[in-house]
């Protein structure tokens, strides 16, 4: 941190962000910390357009090198999930330098393909947590407050509370999860609690993801999993007879994986955060 | 076979089909083979429902093993995909007996799960191609014809060009073959020709669902990928700027895959048959 006021940038590895999002959550830091108010640089590359994504791939791994290998920045934070992650953490990863290891980074969704990429590699400041769109939520500024809590103070209100500073953790949707088992960004998930939360699939594809991530070496060896919400859940049809609790269970105690309830995560205001690592 | 006659057992480890498929399938095998009908036999588990499936997970395994273990029956027929193959088919697996090795397994989809698993624990009757429903399909008595013709003469017509008998070939759902990578039920791949094809999805997801294949250093050692046809591919907001073919090369590219070309098999009447193997 730069004497006691933290700069956050802000990038798009995924898809994009309008520029309204870079206008309000500078305003509500700047009303939330008035005496010390963050610098938050939403990098140019975030309003890019590509096809589905913010920029071509070389245009958004560029982006998160700027940031990432800048040693001015304390905090390297998701615009947003979407899509395109994957595309890019490939090419980022042999690329960051010394200043990258030394600074907070904070995603969830699609963003977790690059956290367990930098968390593999050892990265210590990784977390699963909310992202600047979530300002556009119903309730969103709780969202955005609590991602500068953290990243600004490591405030310990801002966490998931089965974060205990002692139990390793991890946190990742399930679908992204389930698509980065047995790539090379597979972070060891040795002995953590693993928290997994979903957005947008039917039950039936819930349901073969976690066959799929509870069938993984690695996650067997986890201390066990939560799940987080499960929210706007296709309709199943027919309707599926088993809900996402239920399914996390079956699998879990098919797998001999520890379930460990319910987790404050997930694609809503509420979403907590979860540091990778203890 | 007994005599010249062949028996054929359908099954359904996924999702139920109507009463109406079973009395259809059997007319039409009748008018195709007049002197030599085959017997097709639907198991009443076919019709039961349970949820999203076609009976609970214990009803389907036996319904499964009723016909792969009797010696009477001369092929596995799935009678569609849907869902639900992966929740049965590790129950499945340790009960199968000798009658069961010489038989013949059709299906695709959904059944990929299953095929996967018999192909590798040696299996040499595992097929990708038309299921049961498939009838009610525009054009489907051709598809049914065409699975009749395999499971009944190995007919060299009904096999997907490429299939040449000096070559491996092996072929999937995309998502399901996504969602087997790491498990119980995953073949090896080595030299084979891995067809693909695709329903029902976004182009984001089948790109995602790319990188997670050509990632695995199983399917790195096929001998290349042939893409089968991906349709009712869903909206993309955006547009997401390649389409399939370009996705597929591309992920082939990264991965150092041979990428081989379009391959005649899809969600579609014109499916044709790939056999697991040589």
């Amino acid at each position: 941190m730069n004497g006691d006021k933290c700069k956050i940038g802000v990038v798009a590895p995924a898809s994009r962000i309008s520029e309204d999002v870079a206008a309000s959550v500078p305003a509500l830091a700047a009303r939330l910390y008035p005496d010390r108010t963050p610098e938050i640089v939403f990098h140019p590359q975030c309003f890019a357009s590509h096809g589905h994504f913010a920029g071509d791939d070389e245009t958004r791994a560029q982006a998160f090198l700027d940031v990432a290998n800048d040693e001015s920045f304390d905090a390297v934070w998701f615009a947003r999930g979407g899509y395109g992650s994957c595309r890019v953490v490939e090419s980022i990863m042999p690329r960051l330098r010394q200043p990258s290891r030394e600074k907070a980074y904070l995603g969830y969704s699609d963003a977790g393909m690059l956290l367990a990429a930098l968390y593999r590699a050892g990265f210590m400041g990784v977390a699963h947590g909310p992202v600047a769109q979530d300002i556009r939520r119903d309730g969103g500024d709780k969202a955005v407050a609590r991602a500068l809590a953290w990243m600004i103070d490591r405030a310990p209100g801002s966490l998931e509370p089965a974060v205990d500073g002692v139990r390793k953790t991890a946190a990742f949707n399930i679908t992204v999860l389930s698509h980065l088992l047995g790539t090379s960004l597979e972070p060891n998930l040795d002995g953590h609690v693993l928290m997994l939360e979903e957005v947008g699939e039917a039950m039936y594809r819930i349901d073969r993801s976690l066959f799929h991530i509870s069938a993984s070496a690695n996650v067997r060896r986890t201390a066990g999993i939560m799940l987080g919400r499960c929210s706007n859940i296709t309709p199943n049809q027919p309707d599926f007879g088993m809900n996402e609790e239920e399914v996390a269970r079956y699998w879990c105690g098919r797998a001999g994986i520890p379930f460990l309830g319910r987790a404050d995560i997930g694609h809503d205001a509420e979403n907590k955060i979860v540091p990778f690592g203890c």
